[in-house]
């Protein structure tokens, strides 16, 4: 294992540290491992909290910040944060307005998050809303799932209801927007190499030779089927078939169409990969309104690649386009 | 090699295709590989070119836009563009008020876009002023240079010099200012692993076992030393040291510090490195003005780290601050 780090042990609290020193409009908690906006809890404002394993970077604690999220819970590399630290975020962040948890759909996660919910709400009242996604196509139960796995809408879902909540929503207001995105939103991915858990210190699987998993989870979780690597031009192809054989996405106002970085892939091969499946889009008829390319959910140090397309209309446009200030994602200020 | 291409010699042409394709405010001349702002040649305006070889992305192409370059000019993979694509870029982004090449300083680049800077004036009687970066300390002579190789000050170079282009300076007041961060910024790599030139098929270089190569270069080029693989504190200490032994950078208003992933480091390793480094500076006694950490300048699929300190004052750090625009970095529209 080649790794910038000192003991595995330390990655996530150190790796939090440096995110809080190269940002101090973030107040990072080092203790807790939450990474908050400064100025939360925003008067008036619904507050939004994501979370769950680490090695995923930028998502969760690169998403804090106007516009986006008001707090993000960090557990260890690929294991859900603890009720205790949900609990703390949830507490700090709320303004009195409520506060949405979205989860991606783990079994610890949605179990960890759900239990934090009940403990705020026992404690000091605050009303808590969560809303699981679900993106992923590529299998029904897995690893550590049951049903889809929530992957890249994730991404999606916190920048939208981000600005949602900057507009002025209420509480289901915010959480309807987290579940209009997942409901319209599909994951796909692959990966060319596994990633290796730091404390493990060795590859989480075996990709020899030069196979390809396709329909890859975040955290490792075999997909749907290993393949020979083949050109981008077909990978484009496995990743955006099952994603409209799941849903319809011609029409409307079109897509977010979101290209995306599992740790390894340099932004070369993920632009060349956003081509290909943009030729694939437009020979379907999927009308492309906005796209992202980069690595905003990766799985360590994964070499590979996966597609979310989100279908969208004027409000989801609207609320993508609004402005946000974090360290992973920032236009408008 | 597990690269997510199509034909190896088709990938730089291809990878622009779908920066074109996801960023409609780009122009990308396909034929030429030259990215444009949409709107260049903006009037009155002294305009910014760079380029180079490709696999360092996002330099140069994602870095054209408002705030920024006007355009970039795209060569194979680590190797210089040609002086007919420079000639090209350089006519069509010349509104009369000249134009700036920033050149990282590698002979093929050099040779390259002086011939191109001689036959522009020629034919048109545009003006040209090419400033060359050359703030790697690792070695004086490298593989592919005479002199330091430029490295990571590029980046601060493209972003500082783009507002100061805004904000109305003439051709040498422009040009000065790339001067002014490249002789204030200096630059120290470290390579984990070696990257894989897809022409090649295979890695550029051997790293063998838990190896790592300390002042690495951007295409693979041999560094000072080969050293079993350290924990991140003493990395941090192996890359700030050389850089405070070449210049003072303590005092003053202070540095911005650059934690830059060669391709295949995640974020979340980066930000640990940040907060080493930040703990070396701070003992050395040199302020951090500004950060930016992520990858930048990669160099392929390498895994491994550059740092760049660039001392500022207050000119610097407005010039910093000024609105951006491009697809690698964004803030303030």
């Amino acid at each position: 294992m080649k790794k910038l780090l000192n003991a595995p042990s330390d990655i996530v609290v150190e790796s939090l540290r440096g995110l809080g020193l190269a940002h101090p409009e973030l107040r990072v908690d080092l203790n807790h491992r939450i990474v908050y906006r400064s100025d939360a809890p925003v008067p008036g404002k619904v507050a939004l909290i994501s979370g769950g394993g680490s090695g995923h970077e930028p998502l969760h604690g690169g998403f804090v910040g106007p516009g986006m999220l008001d707090a993000a819970v960090a557990g260890e590399v690929f294991t859900s944060p603890v009720p205790d630290q949900i609990v703390e975020a949830t507490k700090n962040v709320d303004s009195g307005a409520g506060v949405v948890h979205i989860v991606k759909n783990y079994t610890g996660d949605v179990m960890n998050f759900e239990m934090a919910a009940e403990i705020a709400a026992a404690e000091t009242g605050v009303e808590v809303v969560a809303v699981v996604t679900d993106d992923d196509v590529a299998v029904q139960d897995s690893l550590y799932t049951a049903g889809r796995r929530g992957v890249g809408v994730t991404v999606l879902a916190e920048k939208i209801a981000g600005a949602a909540a900057d507009a002025g929503r209420d509480l289901n207001g915010v959480a309807d927007i987290v579940r209009k995105v997942n409901e319209n939103g599909r994951s796909m991915g692959v990966a060319l190499t596994s990633c290796t858990v730091p404390a493990a210190g060795k590859p989480t699987f075996d990709l020899p030779g030069t196979d390809m998993e396709i329909g890859i989870g975040i955290h490792g979780e075999p997909g749907r089927r290993r393949v020979p690597l083949a050109p981008a031009k077909e990978i484009a192809e496995m990743l955006v078939e099952p994603i409209l054989a799941d849903l319809d996405f011609t029409g409307g106002d079109g897509v977010i169409a979101f290209v995306n970085g599992l740790g390894a892939s340099p932004l070369l091969e993920l632009y060349l990969m956003y081509g290909e499946v943009a030729a694939v889009l437009e020979k379907a008829g999927v009308r492309v309104a906005r796209s992202l390319v980069g690595p905003y959910i990766t799985s360590l140090d994964m070499a590979g690649c996966s597609l979310t397309l989100l279908k969208v209309d004027d409000e989801l446009v609207r609320l993508w386009d609004a402005p946000v200030r974090t360290p992973g994602l920032r236009w408008g200020v």
